[in-house]
């Protein structure tokens, strides 16, 4: 039964009131956090099943296919629970550029004395993403 | 002035509803991603003055000096805001274990098919940390 597949992982996440738990996205083999989303049951659900990460859009209320417009995709390597089960961490493969400003991550402002540096560069224009 | 010195970053980061954001904490050199906290702006600014990471206890409803029981610190690396300012992601070098249950990481469960597996064995006993 589809619904009974994850029932240890979905089990062992504690949702909170609105019913999503914070996901991390890390690419598998560089190490490097790429972003941080959103997911609910059914998110999980359906990344653990499709093996695509699939995230909750708090704005767009609604199931989101990571990569589905700009088709930077990622593919789900492990997924894992916290020790209090109320965050989870994504290893994926990460088509591309996580951000959909066109960088590789979305952590690229670092807070450095007084001032916030851009420490990554675009490496795909945002337009060529979302066309 | 300390209350400016840090302007720039606290005005770049969205809290939420609660006055709180999600602070990731990754091993800067290992890229190891450690736990998931969460900060409010007394906590950011501390973090960044003092070069230790200071999170903000739900539970307790109080500033969590990390390490400050256990004595496992963290020293702060680097302070990243995302792209729409409402997660941080903190480089981090963490002395011993990062995770109450004496693990390098939170992060030790891993949802396998039906199963979950744990990936990572504890480091330290609970009960030196916390004793």
């Amino acid at each position: 039964m589809i619904m009974s597949q994850f029932a240890a992982a979905l089990a062992a996440i504690h949702f909170n009131q609105d019913g999503l738990v914070p996901a991390i996205a890390q690419q598998f083999d560089s190490g490097e956090v790429l972003m941080m989303a959103w997911m609910n049951a059914e998110a999980v659900r359906e990344t653990l099943e499709s093996g695509r990460v699939c995230y909750w859009s708090r704005s767009r209320q609604g199931l989101w296919r990571k990569g589905e417009t700009s088709g930077q995709q990622q593919r789900l390597k492990e997924l894992l629970i916290d020790c209090d089960g109320d965050t989870l961490l994504v290893k994926v493969d990460q088509d591309g550029v996580a951000c959909h400003t066109g960088r590789r991550t979305c952590f690229y402002t670092a807070a450095r004395g007084q001032d916030l540096i851009e420490v990554e560069a675009v490496k795909i224009d945002p337009k060529e993403l979302y066309k």
